[in-house]
C-alpha cells in the first residue's frame, strides 16, 4: 500500500480569538450562571468571528469553579464532523489533566456547561468522558427551530441514561441568552453542516 | 484568566507500526471480507503492540475498494475517551479528503468497516460522518462477553435510525475472526477503560 497517502495524524486548535477572550474572564466561575455566561459568550464570539457554529461549552471543577477547558464548534474549519463544542471541551480537558477519564477515583467532580442541548454524538462523548454533571442552555427545540440544525437520533431516555451513571443534570440555564445566539446565527446567514444534509440557512 | 493554563490544541497519531503493516496490504480491497480482514488485522496488531484496545476500523470507497483511512483505538495512549477506532478512521478519512462530509453530492459512496459493533459514541460519530454503508465484525454481545467492555446506552433502534438516513448495514462479517481478537485481548490482560468504570481485566 502507498502508505504516504494515508493520513496518520491530526491536529486541531481553538480559534485564535479564544486567548484574548479568556483574558477578560476570571479563572474561576463559582456559579452555574457565570459558567453558562462564558459558554454562551464563546458561542456568540464563534459566530462573530465566523470560526464555526453557534455553540460553546466549558468543563469546570465543580467545587472550585476552575475553568479547566473551553470548546467551540470547529466542524467546518477543521473538516471534522466530530468537533462539536462539547467534544472539543471534553478532549481539551482530558489533555490538560493527562487522563481519558475526567471523573476517576480521587479526582474532583467535573461539570460540562454547554450553551445548547447535546446532540446524539455529544451524548456518546459525554457518556465515556467521566464528567459528573452537566448544565445545558438552549433546548433541542430551540436549536432545531431557531437554526435548522438537527440533533440526530438521540436516545429516547437520554436523561435517565446519564442519571443512571450518576451524572446530575440542569437544563434551561440562561436559555433566553443562549437562544439569542442561535437566532443571531440564523440572521447572520450561518451554514448548517450536517453530513450530506448540509445546506445554507434560508 | 491565565490563558496559558488552558490547552488550546490537540494532536493525535496512529501508532508507528501502522505504516509498516499497511505496506503489506494492497491499496484497494474490493470485497467486504478483504476489507474486514484488514480491520481485524489492525485490531490484533493494536493488542500485540500494546498501543490500545482490541478494535480496528477502515473507511473505503465502495466502488473501487480504495482504502481511504485506517483507525485503531487510541484512548489510553492519547488520554482521550473519544478516540475509538471508528472515530479515528472517520476523522482521518475526512482529513484526507478535506471535508467534514464523507458522503456529499458528487462524492463516491464510502463505507466504514469495523472489527466490532460501534458503541453509543461511535453511533453518533457515524450519524454525522456522511458514510453510506457500514460492515461490522463482532457483535455487541461478543464485545461485552469476551472483553467486559460496555457498549453504552445505544439507541434501541440504532439500525433503523442509520437505515433511515440511507446507510446500508452488514453485520457479523468474519465474526469468528473478529471475536478471536477480543478473546486474545482478555487473555493478554488488556485494560478496560470506560471513564470511571475503568478496571483491569479479571
Amino acid at each position: 500500500m502507498q502508505e504516504n497517502q494515508i493520513v496518520t495524524s491530526m491536529n486541531f486548535s481553538l480559534p485564535k480569538w479564544i486567548q484574548e477572550e479568556l483574558a477578560c474572564w476570571p479563572t474561576h466561575l463559582p456559579s452555574t450562571n457565570e459558567q453558562m455566561r462564558l459558554a454562551i459568550a464563546l458561542s456568540r464570539k464563534n459566530v462573530e468571528h465566523k470560526t464555526g457554529g453557534p455553540f460553546g461549552a466549558i468543563v469546570i471543577d465543580e467545587s472550585t469553579g476552575l475553568v479547566l477547558s473551553v470548546g467551540v464548534n470547529r466542524v467546518e474549519h477543521t473538516n471534522c464532523s466530530l468537533l462539536h463544542a462539547e467534544a472539543v471541551a471534553l478532549m481539551l480537558a482530558q489533555q490538560r489533566i493527562n487522563s481519558f477519564d475526567l471523573g476517576g477515583p480521587g479526582m474532583p467532580r467535573r461539570k460540562l456547561v454547554t450553551s445548547a442541548q447535546p446532540c446524539v454524538q455529544c451524548f456518546g462523548n459525554i457518556h465515556w468522558s467521566g464528567i459528573w454533571a452537566m448544565a445545558i442552555g438552549a433546548t433541542k427545540g430551540d436549536v432545531e427551530t431557531l437554526t435548522g440544525f438537527d440533533e440526530g437520533p438521540l436516545h429516547p431516555n437520554w436523561r435517565e441514561e446519564l442519571r443512571a451513571q450518576g451524572l446530575s443534570l440542569e437544563e434551561e440555564v440562561m436559555r433566553r441568552e443562549a437562544s439569542a445566539v442561535l437566532r443571531y446565527y440564523r440572521e447572520s446567514g450561518g451554514f448548517i453542516y450536517q453530513g450530506r444534509r448540509s445546506k445554507p440557512l434560508g
